[in-house]
């Protein structure tokens, strides 16, 4: 009896045992806030062929049971199955580029910052037992010891105190306390670990990553990464922000974020078998509203002008208060704000970038749902951000998928017969487009005149690759046996909105400090496409600025690598907080420029092709 | 339509409105924790007389019920009822005596720290409302406004994020911000308000007082008492942390004593019109064990040798934590004990006498279910405690009550008819018995010679005063209409153990720091009952030792007190702190010379009657 995925592995399937638990004993794991209790819904599968006894359909609704959805935990094989497992049901545990990033990461840091120094501190407590003759209270007790060691304001939280008596005595007056680096007490066991473990997490609009490091040698266990469950509420921070407070959907996001965070750690704690309690230190990083909704403030004031966040520089507060389930009372650091639109993920990026450490001018771009852009140097900093959608995270985009297996993630487009070729993720069936795939269609297209300068397809060139579909004009990238894999016109027409508005920003921040692009000296692109994309074809398509290509470094997701950082490193933190509060915020939706910049740049490559000299003359006009 | 209490006021009843409410209506208030909905069973009542509709019975046993109690929140009078009130369904609301008290310790206050310093503190915050030029954080706008008033440490928890931003935008940025003496914000309001309130609690073994206070000028505003519900698991700590430990009742223990604190307050609340948020700081005074029991700490160690307390000086922790009904963010200051069975009631009631600051010698005397001595002056100060049963708080004496309307609180026995002329709280029909009421009747009985020296009743006498009752032999102390008042054996036993286990006490203490009694100046009584004493009597039975009456003061309920003017000054509760750390804790238990003493006063007044000169040839052989 078997299981098999379409367009991934085929699985043995055993009798009597759930879709859900069949997939995650084999390595593919499935979004469940309920842990397969049929409860919360989101381990949704499409049973393709095969039959198989449904025990629950819990909440699915009448339209998607007979769209053939069912239930991954509640659903038994009773024979061989096919089935397909959408998007958004996929959580991808272990992420094989992420270990090899972090093995930089930490070298850099042990050259920084040799000793480790999470938000968490551990120090060994020898009590005298109490006797007749020295009948003091516990927590006075523990004070006297702790004042040998010389530390004399250590505060004590009320679930502290309630555990503290067993614990004492459970280890013998012998202990281990941790504690916060404001002497906050955390709480007791009988031994300091070995190792301990910390969660870094960067909340994007779109897509959520989860590392969990081992504190004690800075190595990274596992890594996930899943859908932010709050797409379903909006696509990007504005829909979410009017949810949120005309809605009044707050609790809503909250709980989405702060379940996808449980749901990525869950299988990650169980595969590596690790105590959920020493799971004793957090970093969030994320936008400012991100990090607002999962915290549970109201978003309200960042939409409306002038554009405020609640807090740009968050207390350290508890893993008990953001219901992360790890250690209640485990520190949860979120990394600092710069303001409304520029937030922690971009401090995180520009902190693991290194620009701000170097005297030659450096241009950053964060590529997600937000395109966020910092210019400057060890001396200087600006930043600003426009919204481009979440087209390049593989969503919004009639085929697009993140840049996992199965994705188109390189174009090449015959110039005469339009045949593409493509290059997919894994060598495998091809089963949607990410958004390095989407940059090379593109700029393919326009290159052979199958697409003109406003992105229309030509529908006089004799090749039925271009066809009339559901949403109109559409260009066939794949003829599968099940569906055809396209890219229609409306995707085109996002991504040069989405290209545009980050063109139109990088201009106007230029601008407004008086530079010119020949100034700068290197550009770093972040985002989670950031290591398959082709720049040649991100400047053809006027994505890009028209720079030699020796400039561009591609840097992947900075916002996990920064909290990764500052997860283990005490200085991190503080040259975070430094960059945060040094970095001049630039609100483009109040420029004047803005607008004038975005409508230029919504042609192929720009209304002012002088601004892309290299691409000139090389399409058909 | 009339209720008529039994020995109590007659109020005018209205068609179709509860027992509960008319009497609430009245000023008379009974104990309820659901507020009247029938559901908490603590407002139960005796409906001796006429007819009422009974809408629930609730929790009631039907054992109860048959003895014709009813719930007055669920009991509508149909004519007119005659109702008995018993003693633990009673709030005692409004204390004259209070109130003149309160005013002696304001004015002590007033000359030692001018300036009133409660635990929470208020400063204006006038914040330059955000602008496009100026688009910080709303946190970061509220800490530069600090910063200009020279405060640059105020911790913010999550709860005051969360409602900060609608807090200082409804202010229009000009707001008052409440904070902890640690610079721990509480709260924001748009004024900082003339006045604002505090409550001091005295948690008894027994009972339970609450003093309601405003905050800006030290007035206090109602009190209020209650037994404390506790007693239902047990009548002394001892059996209470058995009950909490081996029976798992812990929780049980807490809510009950939280409730009656909530239920005291609820009343006083509303009958002065207050703003609960309003009420933004509590002070808690109790023995060890029932702070642990407030704060839900399990209190094992307490009883187990070597005694040891969870906590002496507690952290403050806010009023959400306590689970009390006032503002959610108030700081809870808690009075520091000095070890397990000496608490912060002691301390309150040491600085409440102030002992402390005088060079001569005083013995201090806490009289209530736990007897706690200490000793000292201004330069040193030794401690001890010993278990006295509940028999002088109106409990475990088969008629014993309060010092309450109704109580016989002064007993003369005729010495050849054995007669008794009663004195009666109110001067009223007697209802029952009080402390100070007990010891004049067993000294007068003594005296008479009807009790012998083990104080049992001579049944050889010729009297129908003295006759055998369900518990065996008792004097009838009044013959009433519906029923007697006695004392039976039982209950002078009671009395004869509790007044040797604080003689005891007393003795081994001042054998402990080798000094005699006539260095002792002067003697503090502190207990409820203390304003009624007869000193001679008290003397007379042994219970006090054998001094000339002028060195003998009256100083009422200190726990109170202490917790009074801790709630409204800095330099109190830093001097009370100073008293639990001076203090020497002697543990009677352990001690071998205890039991000795303990045996040797179980006589009347002691088995060496050399101790008592004063009393020698007055009694009847």
């Amino acid at each position: 009896m078997e299981i098999r995925i379409l367009n991934g592995k085929t699985i043995a399937a055993e009798a009597g045992k759930s879709i859900y638990k069949t997939l995650k004993d084999n390595g593919v794991y499935l979004v469940s806030s309920c842990g397969g209790k049929g409860v919360c819904g989101k381990c949704r599968v499409k049973l393709i062929e095969g039959s198989a006894r449904i025990e629950s359909t819990g909440k699915l609704l009448k339209k998607e049971i007979e769209e053939k959805f069912a239930l991954a935990c509640k659903t038994i094989p009773e024979g061989d199955v096919l089935i397909e497992v959408p998007e958004e049901s996929k959580l991808i545990i272990g992420d094989k580029i992420a270990l090899s990033k972090t093995k930089d990461l930490l070298e850099y840091l042990r050259a920084i910052d040799p000793a480790l120094t999470p938000t968490v501190r551990k120090i060994v407590l020898k009590l005298t037992p109490p006797s007749i003759q020295d009948n003091t209270g516990d927590l006075e007790r523990l004070k006297r010891a702790l004042g040998e060691k010389g530390i004399h304001d250590m505060v004590f939280s009320h679930a502290f105190i309630l555990a503290m008596p067993k614990a004492l005595r459970g280890a013998a007056w012998d202990v281990c306390l941790s504690y916060t680096e404001k002497h906050e007490a955390i709480g007791l066991s009988a031994v300091c670990k070995a190792h301990h473990y910390g969660v870094a997490v960067d909340i994007g609009t779109t897509t959520v990553v989860v590392y969990v490091v081992n504190c004690a040698d800075g190595t990274l266990v596992d890594a996930g990464m899943t859908y932010n469950s709050q797409m379903r509420y909006g696509d990007d921070v504005i829909t979410r922000i009017v949810y949120a407070t005309e809605g009044g959907g707050l609790q809503d996001l909250r709980n989405a974020i702060v379940n996808d965070v449980n749901d990525l750690l869950a299988p990650i704690i169980e595969k590596n078998g690790i105590d959920v309690e020493d799971i004793d230190s957090a970093v969030i990083s994320g936008n400012t509203t991100m990090t607002q909704l999962f915290w549970g403030l109201d978003p309200a004031s960042i939409r409306e002008e002038p554009y405020i966040p609640t807090v740009n520089n968050y207390p350290v507060w508890r893993a008990g208060t953001a219901r992360l389930k790890i250690n209640s009372q485990a520190p949860v650091y979120t990394m600092s704000n710069v303001g409304s639109y520029v937030g922690g993920d971009i401090v995180a990026g520009v902190l693991a970038s290194k620009m701000y450490k170097n005297p030659e001018v450096a241009l950053f771009m964060d590529i997600g749902t937000n395109g966020e852009i910092a210019v400057g140097n060890n001396d200087w900093m600006m930043t600003a951000a426009c919204s481009m959608g979440p087209c390049f995270e593989g969503s919004g985009i009639r085929h697009g998928m993140r840049a996992t297996e199965g994705a188109v993630e390189s174009v090449k487009i015959d110039l005469s017969s339009f045949e593409p070729s493509l290059g997919v993720v894994g060598n495998t069936t091809p089963s949607g487009i990410c958004g390095s795939g989407m940059i090379d269609a593109i700029s393919e297209l326009f290159l052979s005149g199958a697409i003109d300068q406003k992105g229309k397809l030509r529908r006089d060139l004799g090749t039925d690759r271009i066809r009339t579909g559901e949403e109109g004009p559409e260009f066939v990238l794949y003829r599968g046996e099940r569906k055809d894999i396209v890219l229609t016109e409306v995707d085109i027409e996002n991504v040069i909105r989405a290209k545009a508005a980050l063109y139109a920003g990088v201009s106007v921040l230029l601008k407004e400090v008086g530079l010119s692009l020949d100034i700068v000296e290197r550009i770093y692109i972040a985002g989670g496409f950031g290591n398959y994309l082709n720049v040649d074809k991100a400047i053809m398509i006027g994505m890009l600025p028209d720079l030699p290509k020796e400039k561009f470094a591609f840097i992947g997701n900075t916002s996990i690598a920064g909290a990764y950082l500052c997860l283990l490193s005490g200085q991190m933190r503080r040259e975070a907080e430094e960059i945060a509060s040094k970095m001049t915020y630039m609100e483009l939706s109040v420029s004047r420029g803005f607008m004038d910049e975005y409508m230029s740049a919504l042609f192929l490559p720009h209304t002012d092709i002088g601004l892309f000299p290299s691409v000139k003359g090389l399409y058909k006009k």
